[in-house]
């Protein structure tokens, strides 16, 4: 597969800032959110295979082997993460799993990126960076002052579209992200990372190497069955629980960044995923059995009863079968408050 | 049964002004609003067989039979009505089944009174009426502008606590409810009434004789089945679908009207019980099932799907396993905007 890149799809997540449509055994990359098709399958038709994209390898949590085998079509190799260890351990799988000189796109199977164009000229810059074996991550260039994200800070240019990556940066405050947004030259880490599986092993071998053990044990200790890998539970159980960017991007040499405008959103929050639906003549965001009435800025979402909302502004109302929540969309973040609460309710409560 | 009262409860009501829970198939009536009991159940302890009330009549939507007979322990006889006409005629089917002489308090079945005790001495009050043959009519002091209610304005005094009903008006608009409730003198007509049956068929025989024809001839031709009472449908269609106020009360002579304050209600939108609903520290009407966080002035209420709410003021949220209803407390009264659309929705739809 001279030239062509792996995908790695990172299936772990087990968020619940969609709750209650997302939640630990349906988690937001299983979920159709912008259409018929769920985060998954949108990740995985980003990258056909074909001149550019070898066959993917899905990475992903053993309670969901059989969701997301059944949620892709193609031919692509399962591994199965025994226990969830944050992105690190999960590359690391990848890695072993592929050739050394593979090139390898990790990637979250749960963003949406609406310029696809965009994003593959991306990677095509990428891949000149990855194979001269430098680590290579995707930069969002910022649109507003967010401080949910970590951002990365522009260096020397690296040719045209590219530079070194000179900073890793947590979420900032408030003040530092105006000020980065006014300024220039930082971009939002969106999560998605390209290199030679040996160069990333290599990272890990020096930086982070607990991971690098943790990993191959598992493997050499694991089964095999069909086109699945069962890493060993134990074995992966010892590795930190840790993300690329901890483990690797903030301490490595040769970082080099690619920002790109790509439509990106890692649809975090129901805002997030109003801001990127179809919205209606009146504002709103309404999927199947929703009905608002002299209602504007909402986003309606149902699987199970019908939603009706009258007179209300800027409002998120999502229902299941189990659970409906209410919240303003400006504060759809707190989700996680109410899924803390009920997590803390007694069993037996009614 | 001499000087007791007989309860007439009219239960025909298929309101959905308190959708989704209320339903044709499931009116206010049937449904435990207030606390573990219906508010028919109410309604029918709150006139108990003893020395001031005798066994009731209930007259019912046929279709409702068996709930109502369910949701009542008592040996109430049961007259069904063979289709909605209204409260004249159902009142007619009463007095028809009842002795002329007997005093009949026909009241609806969905209507909250809190102070049970002010609404006995109303009673005692009416019945001196009532025994002079007079038809009597509760009123309720007006507490605010209220333009969704008809009113009495109050005649000569009869008495202490009664007065003649000078004048029976429909709902008024905002400016003249507002004076009404400044100068007094005028009641809220709560439909509830006391007379002898024989001077209500009297009073039907002069101002709404095919009333009284279509009722008489109904029950001439209808069938009995243990405590039930099956009027003829065709005889009783043929009567005018009118109410007791429209029929008899704006005409007749001798009408007599009781003011109290009994803490009533008819509990006609989400925001009237909110009302009467205990509220907890927060502001809110919380039911089983249901979370307030960081809400306040809230109504949430769920026979079905848990329902969460963060940061949200003065919110209806309603849910039910079919339907959820998300609406500002101030704009209750719309529901039925809802229930209009989802009606006029094609059967297909989703």
């Amino acid at each position: 597969m001279a030239g062509r890149v792996t995908p790695v799809l990172l299936c772990g997540g087990s968020g619940t800032r969609l709750w209650p449509l997302s939640t630990d055994s349906s988690p937001k990359q299983l979920l159709a959110l912008t259409g018929p098709e769920t985060m998954l399958q949108l990740t995985a038709a980003r990258v056909p295979p074909g001149d550019l994209f070898a066959e993917p390898l899905v990475v992903a949590a053993a309670a969901l082997a059989d969701s997301v085998e059944g949620q892709l079509a193609s031919r692509a190799t399962l591994i199965l993460e025994p226990s969830a260890r944050n992105t690190a351990p999960a590359a690391a799988l990848a890695a072993l799993t592929a050739e050394p000189g593979d090139l390898l796109l990790v990637m979250p199977s749960d963003h949406l990126i609406a310029d696809v164009a965009a994003f593959h000229a991306a990677v095509a810059e990428g891949v000149k960076l990855a194979e001269r074996d430098m680590l290579v991550v995707f930069g969002v260039p910022p649109t507003r002052a967010e401080t949910g994200y970590g951002y990365i800070k522009r260096g020397a240019p690296l040719g045209d579209r590219a530079f070194a990556a000179e900073r890793f940066v947590e979420k900032p405050e408030r003040k530092t992200a105006e000020a980065w947004l006014r300024q220039g030259g930082y971009d939002w880490n969106a999560g998605i990372f390209l290199f030679r599986a040996g160069a990333f092993l290599d990272a890990l071998a020096t930086h982070a190497p607990e991971v690098l053990a943790a990993a191959r044990d598992a493997l050499a200790a694991g089964t095999r069955a069909g086109g699945r890998r069962l890493p060993d539970a134990d074995a992966f159980a010892r590795s930190p629980s840790i993300s690329i960017d901890y483990a690797v991007m903030e301490k490595a040499e040769r970082i080099a960044v690619v920002p790109v405008e790509m439509g990106w959103s890692d649809i975090g929050s129901w805002a997030a995923l109003y801001d990127v639906s179809a919205i209606d003549e009146s504002g709103n965001a309404l999927s199947a059995g929703t009905l608002a009435i002299d209602s504007t800025g909402c986003l309606l979402r149902s699987t199970g009863p019908r939603v009706v909302a009258i007179g209300v502004e800027n409002l998120v109302v999502i229902a299941t079968g189990d659970s409906v929540l209410v919240v303003p969309r400006d504060q759809s973040q707190r989700v996680r408050e109410a899924v803390e609460r009920i997590a803390a309710e007694p069993k037996s409560d009614d």
